[in-house]
């Protein structure tokens, strides 16, 4: 998506170790509007498949899958990271590893939340390894819910997460897919 | 706020502990036409004043957030609880405790997205004691932001935090005041 690459080629910041640094647009402070062009671009890709709900995970994530379940018109879920005094019993847990964070974490959604009736659309901001999107996924499973698809606005092509999931049959939509980027230069090469 | 107020005695529950649960409409799931009218009516009501942008702190507030950033048309900047390797150095760290977390917490905001021209309208899906806005209060302090009012879906009016808030001179905008709840009956009890 030529918006996407443009705005990440004017203010992404490519630092060491595969780090892409979109918190000024995307995942810390957000720019709104940007991000309604983002949820209509996959409308228009999932047309084709029903959608009954939007399903994230904290907290990145959630500013992009809230105006995406807003543009769909279905409810939004987020996974919780941590087990708060305000979640019940009856809840799915998956273990993810993090790619940002040093340590491994849970994902966790109540039950009630998602029904072997729904059709469920996984958002992210950004894919690297696929721990949280896998994370998601092992919830979905265990709901007998049905995944029509993943949409992510930005995927590293140079990590396996992608890869491994559309080789596992999932259609993952990514808006835009780094194939390279180099942190001493801050050049950023897009896949075509 | 009369559709919250129906909407929290028909899907809210009272648990012991002060904790009321509202985690199907709000803030697990979350009902975006719902939080849309909450939207619109904290433009209603902050109609008289200028606001640049919104903040709220991962991770329950930021899909209320986020719709609020748009029916303002301004960005969202949400604080993070934990200090990512994507942080960089300049980072203005507030300690605050959690009510629904057995720990204390840090929130953290990147400098460069609080400046002393902006006119922040802070967000929040409860109020309690006032622990996160307070931390949110003090970023915006040390930023030279102008707080032009605080925006809450559901206030515990059993609880200080909003009194407290306002006794400091602060426009709080709660939706919905809960004054008194009940465990055993789930009896709730609304401000006039």
């Amino acid at each position: 998506m030529k918006l996407l690459e443009e705005r990440i080629l004017r203010d992404a910041v490519v630092k060491a170790g595969g780090v892409l640094k979109v918190d000024s647009f995307l995942n810390h402070q957000i720019d709104i509007p940007l991000v309604w062009e983002l949820a209509r671009e996959w409308k228009r890709r999932f047309a084709d498949v029903p959608v009954s709900k939007i399903l994230t995970v904290e907290a990145s994530g959630v500013p992009l899958a809230t105006i995406v379940a807003s543009e769909f018109g279905v409810p939004l879920v987020f996974a919780k990271k941590t087990k708060s005094i305000n979640l019940s019993g009856t809840v799915y847990v998956a273990e993810v590893k993090s790619y940002t964070l040093d340590k491994p974490s849970q994902v966790i959604v109540e039950k009630r939340f998602i029904s072997p009736d729904d059709h469920v659309l996984l958002i992210d901001d950004l894919l690297s390894n696929g721990c949280a999107i896998n994370g998601l996924l092992q919830i979905c499973e265990r709901a007998g819910a049905q995944v029509e698809g993943i949409g992510i606005a930005i995927e590293k092509g140079f990590q396996p997460g992608g890869e491994e999931l559309r080789a596992r049959g999932y259609r993952v939509e990514s808006l835009a897919v780094v194939d390279e980027m180099n942190p001493d230069t801050g050049d950023i090469t897009f896949r075509e």
